[in-house]
This record gives C-alpha cells, sequence and structure tokens, in this order.
C-alpha cells in the first residue's frame, strides 16, 4: 500500500517514477492563464494567515463548504479568520475524493512543509498556527511564493480598459517574475445589457482617452488597447463565453446594433448574437496581427443562483456546466478567420466534458502547417481540473490530435498557493506516459519520452507563445 | 484468477474487502424509491414459480430476450412459465458482461443459495424446481424475501389519485417493515393529451370528494394529496421528466391554459411547457412546506416503438437514453424555487451519462448551508444502474462535489429480487475508496472512510429523509 | 515491462492471451464496409513505394502531419514520394499515444515484417527502401496484401449511379476474394444544392436509361439500382448523415418539393428536411425487401475549413465531431419504418462518443425477436477507431445490450495496409473479456467465451449478412 501523497504520489509504475523525478519534477513554471491579483503582485502582498490566503476568494472552497451544510457566515461571511478556517478544516475530511482534498494536503506540505498531520477539526489549530507563523515572514510574500514554486511568468487576465499600472509597477521592481497582463474584452461585447454596457464604454473610452460614439470607435479604442497591451508584453487574449453563435451578419449590421445599444435599447437575441460574433472576427484578426495567441473558455453556465448573485455578486461559486451546442458556432468562427488566413494561434477550452472529443477534433481542422500544434486543444478546465478530468484531456488529445505538441497546464486561479496544480499535471502526465510504456503501448524510449514530457510540462509553452523573457514595457 | 460471484465480487484490493465485509456488508435497506406492488407487499404475495418473480414485469429481462431473437410470446405473451423462463435461461449465457449476468446469478445466490451453476438451457429445469420449491415456502413470501435482504424502509411509487389502501393494510399487519408511500404527480401536468388528461382530473376529483374545475382547484386537490401522504408517512416526492423547460409564465397563464385543456382543447407547445413548469414550481414550494425530498428523474425518451406500445403499453421495454438540453431548464426551475427560499431538498437523476457532470455541479449551485448534501446528484439510474454507471456516478460526484454526503442506492425496481442491487452498489463503492486508498490517493483512515462508507450506504440516507421510523398513519 | 507491439500486444493477462490466440487469430476477415478503390482491386494494383500506398488518400495521417506543422506540399502537395515519406516519418514519433502510432508500426511489421526499428527520421530512408523493393514483388499487389491479412470479404462503398464495371472485372477474374458492392445514397438526398443535384440526378437517369422527371421516377430509379446492385451481391446500404430530422411529411410534400429542387429552385430548410427523411424511409423498405442490411452514420460536422474544401475538395481531414441532437430524429426513422413492419436489419454508427449510451439504448427499442441482435449498436467509427474508442463502444454495448450477437469490426479505410485493425479489434475485445474473466466478473469458461470471440470477430457478420460466398453476378 501507498502512504498517501508520498514521492511517488499519482505515479503508478517505475517508468512513471522516472519520467516525473528526472525530467518534470525540476522544470520552472509559465503560468500562461490564471486570475491573479496583480496588485498584490505589484505589492508583494503579506498574508495575515491563512484563512486570507486559502479562503478569500477561493470559491471552490466556498461550494465544498455550503455543500457540507457550513453556514455562510464562515464562506464568505463576517466571521473570525480563525472561526472560518476551522469551519474549512472540518469540511475537508468530507472532500475526500474530491480534488480539493490533495490540493488542500499538497499545498500545505509544499509550501509549509506540514505533511506530518491532515486537516481536521482536530489539528486545525495547530495547523492555523504554523501558517500564520510562516506566512508573516518575508519569505512567505507572494514574490517568495511564487519563487518557491519556480514560477518563471505570470500572465493575468485583464479587462481592456485596464490601465495595467500594477504590471507597471512591478516591471520596475527588479524581480524575476515576468509578469504579463492577458487581454480578456468580454465586457466589449456583453451587450445583453445596455445600461451596464454603456457606463463600461464611458471607462473604456476614458482610459483610451477617445469618446466611443460608433462601432468604429469601438474598434479603434480596442485596437489601441491591443497595441498597450502588447507594449506591456501581452501575448495572449481570453474569452469568455458560453457559446458561439452561428450567424449571419454584415459589417453595417454590427454598426446598426452598436448604435441601437449605445442608445439605451435592449437587443434582439439575434442582435446580440451577431455583435458577439463580428466583434470576436474583428478581434481575432487584430490578436492575428499581433502574433498573439487567443483562448477560448466555452461551455459555462454561470450565475445559476439569483439569491445568491443578488448578495455575493459573480465568480462566488454558483455556476455549474452548460450543454450548448458547440460544434457548429465554433467551427463557423474558426473558418471566418481562416478563410482570409487571419486564424491566429488559438487554444480551445471547453468545460463540458462530453465535448472533450469535438473540441479535440476541431482543433485538428485548423492545422496549417505553418507552426506545430497551432490550434490547440486546451487543458481540463475549472471542474475538470482534477485527476480524472486531466487524465480525460490528455488521452482524448493523445487519441485525436498530437499529444507532444500540447503547451500543457495552467493554474486558472486565484490563489497563490495553487501553484502544485502544475506538480498534480505533470505527474498525471508522466503517469499516463509511464503506464504505456510497461504495457507496451509505447516503446520504452525514455529519451525521447522524457523529451516529451519536459515539452508538455514548459518547453511547448515557451517556445509556442513566443513570450517576452523579461519585464520590459515599450510604451 | 478470482471466482466468479465470489465473497470479494468486485473488490479488487484488501482494502476493499475490509471496507466491505466489516463495515458495509452488514447494514440494513433503506430503499428510498422503488416501483414495487404495495398490493404484493401488503398482501405478502407468494409467487408460484421463479417466472412469476423474475419475468412477469422485468422489461430489463424482455428487452434482452427481444435482442437475443427470443419471439414476443415467451416474454409478455401467453407460453407456459417453464417454457419462457427455458428461452430466459438460454439468453442468460448471451448476456456476458451486461449487468444482468450478475444480477440473476447474484439472486440466484443470495435468495435461493443456488451458487454451484450458472444459468443455461442445460441447468434451468433444475433451477425452475428448486427455486419452485422454495418460493412456495412461507420464508419466500414477499414479506420474507425483503427480511432476507435487511429491507428497512421501502418508498412506493405512486399517483395522487392513489388512496394508499394497501399502505394502511400493511400498517395494520403489525409486520416491521416500514412502507412509505412517495408522491408522484406526472399525471396532474401531462397536458398534451387532453382527453386523458380530463379523464385524470376525474379520477383526481373524485379521491379527493372535490370537482376540479380550474386551476385553483387543481392546486387545493394537490394540497390535500400532500397532506394526506404525508399522513401516510410519505416524506419524498418523485417526477418524470424528459426535460424542464426554460420558459416564463405568469400565474393567469396557468389558469387559461388550464382552462383551455380543461374544455378539451389541445395545447400548444409552449403552454404544454408552462403548465408543466409552473405546476413543478407549485408542487416544490408545497414540498419544501412539509419538508419532503423532491426527485426528478431527467433523460428518457419513451415510447420509441409505436407498434409495441399500441399492443403492451408503456414501461415494457421501449424507452431508451434521450439527448435534451437540461443545463437551463433545470437551473431555471431550481432557481425560481430558491429565490424565494423555498427549494425543498433535492435529488437530481440524469439518465445520459453525457450529462454526468452538468448535473453534479447544477447541484452544487444551490448548497445553503442549511443541510449537508441539500441538493444531491442522484445515484445511477435505468440504463447507468450497472458497474460501469455506477462507478462513473461516483467518482463525478466525488470530483464536483462531496461523495461523503451522498444519500446512496436505490432499486427502482419493478421486482423482489432485486435488492442485492444494494450489495452490488456497496461493493462499488467500497472498491473505488478501497483502490484510492491502495493508490495513495487517500489517507489509509480506515476508521474514517468506514464511516464514510456506512454514511453513504445507509446513515445518510436514515438522517436526510427524516422518514418515520415505523407505520403509523396520522389521518 | 512489456515490448512494444510484441506477440501479445494490448492482451493484459493470460486469459487474453488464451482468447486472442486460440479463437481470434486465425480468423478470416469479412470487411463489411470500406472505402477501398473497386479499381484498384480488379486491376490487381501495384504501388511502386509506401507514399502511394500509405500517403496517398489517408487524410488521418495528413491531419496528423498539419498540426505538427507540415507544410501541405508534403501532405496533399507535390513532393517527391521520398520526400513526403520523410515528413511522415519525421511525424510519428509526435504521434505517440495517437492510434496512427500503433497502426504505423503495426503494418510494418504484418505486411512487410519490418519490427526491429521505429519509423524515425533516421530510419526512413532504409524502410523506404524496403518496403518500395517488397511493393513491387507480385506478392504485394493489392490482392496478394488482402490474402496476407485472410481477408475473405470486403464491400466497397458505391453510388447508386456507379455501373459496378470494377466488380464485374474481378468477379470474372477467378480470385477467390468475394468483393461486394454497398449501396450509398447519400446523393440522392443532397438536395441542399439544386445544381449539384440536378447533375446528379441526369447521371443517375443516364445509367438507368431513365430520365427523372419527378418523384416517382427517382423511386422507380432507385429501386432499379437496389435490383442491380443486388445481382450484383450487396446486401448493404450505407447513409452518411450528419443527423436525421424528426419532421412530418405527406408523399405529397416528397413530389412537390422533388419538382421544386428539379426545376433549379433552393428549398427551404424544412423542405430539405422533409425530403431527406421521405426518401429515407422508401428507401428502408427497399432495403427491408430485398433483406438488406442498413447502415446509418451519423455526427460528422463535415467540411470545417471552407479554404481547404476549395483547393483539396471533401474527405481531405477537414471534418470534426459534431453535436447535433440524435435520439428524436433516430427514434423517429426507425419507428416509421418498423410501425409498418418494413423496418430491415440496421446498424447504427455514432461519431460523438458522447452518444454512445443513447445509440447503444435505441437500438435496444426495436428488437423484435425476429432474429438476434437486429438493430446493432455498430463498431467505433472514424475518430473513435482506437484502443480507448473501441473499449468503450464495446462497454457500452457489453451495459446496455448483448455483446454476444455484436457483427464486430470493419476497417471503413481507404488504404489496402489498414487490415490489422481487425486484428487491434480483436485483441482490445479478448483483453476486455479476458480481463473480466481474471477479475471474477465472468465465469472462467473460456469455451463459451472463446465462442463469444469468434462470433464477434467473425461468425456473427457471417451468419448476420447472409452475404454471396462467391463472385457470380446475377445480372
Amino acid at each position: 500500500m501507498k502512504q498517501f501523497l508520498d514521492e511517488d504520489f499519482l505515479l503508478e509504475s517505475k517508468s512513471a517514477e522516472e519520467l516525473y523525478h528526472m525530467h518534470a519534477r525540476q522544470l520552472p513554471i509559465i503560468d500562461f492563464h490564471c486570475h491573479l491579483s496583480p496588485k498584490d503582485i505589484a505589492e508583494n502582498r503579506q498574508f495575515e494567515n491563512i484563512t486570507e490566503a486559502w479562503l478569500e476568494g477561493d470559491h471552490y472552497k466556498w461550494r465544498a463548504m455550503r455543500a457540507n451544510g457550513i453556514n455562510e457566515e464562515y464562506c464568505t461571511g463576517n466571521a473570525e479568520p480563525f472561526e472560518k478556517f476551522k469551519k474549512w478544516a472540518g469540511t475537508v475530511p468530507f472532500t475526500m475524493t474530491n480534488p480539493l482534498y490533495h490540493w488542500t494536503h499538497l499545498e500545505l506540505k509544499r509550501y509549509f512543509n506540514i505533511s506530518g498531520q491532515l486537516l481536521t477539526t482536530e489539528t486545525c489549530g495547530e495547523i492555523f498556527k504554523e501558517t500564520s507563523r510562516l506566512l508573516k515572514t518575508e519569505e512567505f510574500r507572494v514574490l517568495g511564493l511564487l519563487e518557491k514554486m519556480k514560477v518563471e511568468v505570470i500572465c493575468t487576465t485583464d479587462d481592456p480598459s485596464d490601465d495595467l499600472g500594477y504590471h507597471k509597477a512591478h516591471s520596475e521592481s527588479g524581480n524575476n517574475l515576468v509578469l504579463l497582463p492577458a487581454f480578456r474584452p468580454d465586457n466589449a461585447y456583453a451587450v445583453n445589457d445596455p445600461k451596464t454596457y454603456n457606463l463600461y464604454l464611458e471607462k473604456l473610452g476614458d482610459v483610451a482617452g477617445k469618446a466611443i460614439n460608433n462601432y468604429t470607435d469601438l474598434v479603434g479604442v480596442l485596437e489601441e488597447r491591443v497595441e498597450y497591451f502588447h507594449a506591456f508584453g501581452c501575448r495572449l487574449s481570453d474569452h469568455g463565453l458560453d457559446f458561439i453563435p452561428k450567424i449571419n451578419y454584415e459589417l453595417s449590421d454590427l454598426s446598426r446594433i452598436f448604435n441601437k445599444v449605445r442608445n439605451g435599447n435592449q437587443l434582439q437575441k439575434d442582435e446580440i448574437a451577431q455583435f458577439k460574433l463580428g466583434l470576436l472576427v474583428r478581434l481575432g484578426k487584430l490578436y492575428h496581427q499581433y502574433g498573439w495567441t487567443q483562448q477560448y473558455h466555452l461551455g459555462a453556465l454561470r450565475n445559476n443562483n439569483s439569491r445568491m448573485l443578488r448578495i455575493l455578486g459573480q465568480d462566488t461559486g454558483f455556476d455549474s456546466i452548460g450543454d450548448f451546442p458547440q460544434a457548429e458556432g465554433l467551427s463557423h468562427l474558426l473558418n471566418l478567420l481562416d478563410t482570409t488566413d487571419h486564424l491566429s494561434k488559438t487554444i480551445l477550452y471547453n468545460l463540458n466534458p462530453a465535448d472533450n472529443e469535438l473540441f479535440a477534433t476541431m482543433a485538428g481542422n485548423f492545422g496549417d502547417g505553418t507552426i506545430a500544434g497551432k490550434v490547440q486543444y486546451g487543458s481540463a478546465w475549472w471542474f475538470l481540473d482534477q485527476k480524472s478530468g486531466m487524465k480525460r484531456q490528455l488521452e482524448t488529445l493523445g487519441n485525436m490530435g498530437l499529444l507532444s505538441r500540447f503547451v500543457g497546464m495552467l493554474t486558472d486561479s486565484r490563489s497563490f498557493l495553487s501553484f502544485p496544480r502544475h506538480e498534480y499535471f505533470r505527474r498525471i502526465l508522466c503517469n499516463l506516459l509511464g503506464s504505456q510504456i510497461e504495457k507496451g503501448l509505447l516503446p520504452n524510449d525514455k529519451k525521447w519520452i522524457g523529451q516529451m514530457v519536459k515539452a508538455i510540462s514548459y518547453q511547448n509553452a515557451a517556445s509556442y507563445f513566443n513570450l517576452p523573457k523579461e519585464n520590459t514595457i515599450n510604451v
């Protein structure tokens, strides 16, 4: 019987162990998509205690606590830090078989060197004390936490209206961590709510120093913002979408629709779809011009619980997996971009695992021989970001495309303590390949397959995204 | 090599064996959802032979026989009992890898102690003789069969128009088995066929002693029936739906639509959807008021074969798995109930396994900290009620929610011989947890995990449903 | 550690090895669905080199090369044969974990006896030379390649307008290979493009010697073609469809719609759907009359890349997996045929694995006791035709129906070198059954299970399709 979370955690064969320890373990991390706070990085934040670091913004943990019958007071409410932590600690044993159980103990071990005891109501006092003590040291500030995990690059997720001031501040700090923005313009086509949209246009216009009165203005401002982000080292965009509509539109439709919503009118469903698709195409061409990689995150059904939405706002743990039709719309968008040769490097992420094979094969429709792995089937995302979800993503990609060319893992996280997720991914990858070697499904060529592990864990991302090597801002 | 169906059947590690034999094996059964006949229980039915007990109403077996080229004469037709049994016995070896192969031999072993021989055309004569001999003894009457399996509680599935006379009769019998009704009002919103619907309203009005002339009458009668069922110890409702429509409606719509169909008029598609959703919301609030648990069974495509529907009627083995959109409608209904804090304890069952993750994450949207596991992702159902289906349900729940809080298994069965299905489930559960212990994915904490096994196998259901402990009717 | 691709490749237990080597290995092949060229068979084509045999028409390989960043010049372009092969060889190591890696080396081993070295840029020169040498020998002509793999029967895929001249030529050759046509009338209801459709009708009318001026003419000509194909030993039809529409229609609708498109008018979406469904029903009745088996291939999203479609045409590697609703339309068609007892033997193939269970249970709705396995859930197709896809298809069929009655594998291939795919399938089948024996999930009855392996690998197909035993044309 294997010990829980030992050195060979998740590695079920000698080949898997060899691949991980010799080829993956020591590699640095390029976290090309996450939701970390640039402010916390720029200010090199120090956490008071583990509750701040763990429970302040982690809707995964809140969901588990709610499911365990814990009152909101202890999730997002005003309970004392230790009381909150205790409720979380009491929930942890009930998360057995959930990835939270692994992550919790892996994070305690990797950051705080706590491995002798499991987190429970009984041990939580001691663990709270020890982690708080450490978090108050210089080494456990945000930049120290990242360094401990060998994080080389972080790409945050930023609205076009962001002035990237924190990125600037960090770039001037002399710290080695490369901190880059990523361009997430979801608000620019969130035309379903005219009031909110118009407020957003004011904000966006302000940062660009230019009023946005028509569609041409909007595109112009977005172009400027892309140029601005590019100067800060941005090389990725990201889009969070339920699905991509398959609909026809003319350029004149986009102008007309924009005017309608700009004047505060509610749009028809088809108009919303046309505008969204039209702007995605326009943005896609822009990304292509700058050599960026565009990311599409598809399939979430958000804000299911309107009572809690009213109270807590978005991204608080009330989202789930949707079953929108995905194939035709996604094909339509990629084809619109490809047909005039404006399709940028692209990563497709799906949230509903029923769509795994659909997405993996869709990526294969737009390889054009210009760059290996041009259209990527992205790593297991959100609810799928666990052992079986990662395994299925890797197997599907392997069966339907070229696993060797995969750009690999990212945290997608809001927590500075979540970087062992890269280790988790690498172990699962090595286990999959090691197992195939042992079973005679792959040749026992550790040199080649070791290189494959390195590529997927680090090198593919390094070469594919063409990211700046250091913090330099060329404005 | 392991022997077929031995003591450690389905248990692939020492830890799995230990968990099952020490923590799960001896537990009694709460079968909180099934289709057993209250009449057979009240009358403590005695079967003439195994054909009656096994083939009289089991559409799983009929389907397998039809697929094996057996004429309907031997499935639902008039062939002699032994001739039918012989055809079934001849089909059994062809069911290898199907759950029927396991269930058949597990049932022969657990009820009749037949384990030396497999069921085939060759052995069927002897097995028919032996099982018939036993079935004619007192011990093998229906109540004896249930006692042999340690069944403590049975919740049947009953129409609101049912007078629950058999439940009453059983409650007066002095037998220890707690027999409770469950409220299944599907007919109350089956407005697609005005003629059948109006006949149903007459029947429902009769049992309630009140004419149902408008929507208010209908709701009033349903309220009375819920009160009546509650007095009989009912604590669960159940709904069989293809999908839940996402549609808006006003209370006035429901009245208008009801009047239209009450006058014998065919409804529009949208009216049917509005009425169904509206009544589901009304009923949901009622369940909440009584502290019941509501169950939604979603995703079946029923009555595919209209030729056989004409001949044999419903539930005869011609249903299959649908691919209806599920996420938005389900979210809509749950949210409508939650938004005014009228969401009852709820169990969501899906038939299409492509929706597993969708359902498991949907459940997580409505945990409100009042009770652990308030919205449950229900056990593998119907076609999914087999080894791989159960395993996937357990893994999905584990990955997306809290397996520890799961209320577990039910038979959903029409057969008194199907209770080894609980054993089957428990073995699969123990194997999953045992395997994770052995692999170091869970700590080797048999005390905690043993308790987790007990909870999922029995105690969670006992505490979650808050069922009466004995047969008492408070009318 | 097992050697890559050794004698017990894919066989993970003693029982699996025994089943494969004693019961499956030596069986001949009935390849009842493929896209091989009748011309190449009739002319007993000789390939110049492995590039011709492997890369001329294999869009699986082209896709992998494009994903690996290889320019189109080397896929479908004008590069020299060895240069193309070298690019493919350089791609092969990057296909690790993709089925192409297995197939490549299995084909080199089984046809060319090359097993000492793996295909890479380094070894490709020697391998090109050796395979070219062999391909130029008499034994490596097309008929020799098929004989080497023990192929008894091949069913090609042919348009109704085909005169089957190559089938005739082969039948007169005296060669033992039974070469049969299969009827694929997709063009007969491809009414979405009036111009192409009318050109097709001219061609079809010409081969039948009869002008097609109205719907009755069309049906009449198709009847004649079915009779003609039947005389050539055709016993299967095949349909490639995205999905089957659920829509009502009258016979008069079909006439009207036909006249509209025959006059060059663009049809409405609903008209296209009605016409397609109506003709599928008419054809289904015809197949029933002739005792044929009809095949439905459902779920592909074709021609996603319109740039490459313009350049290279269809079937060049730009198709992927769709997510069309499948259940209701499929049920509708099968029921329309069954309700008047005109449902022929039928095989249902799905491309989206999310639909596996839907399809497997749909097949179970139309077993009528006339023939074992009347409606089949077909083998893993196209993107699913790999280890995990096959395993899932077999497990799903086993869980939802009768694996024992499965008619088994086909290549669906355009390559004469792809027949080890049957070996691949048989190994996976034996491994699945062997594993269940070892785990005590099946009794250790190698006689019965060995027979089951034989049936699925060969005998079920032999008896189910009722194919002619030799090449005789009865025109």
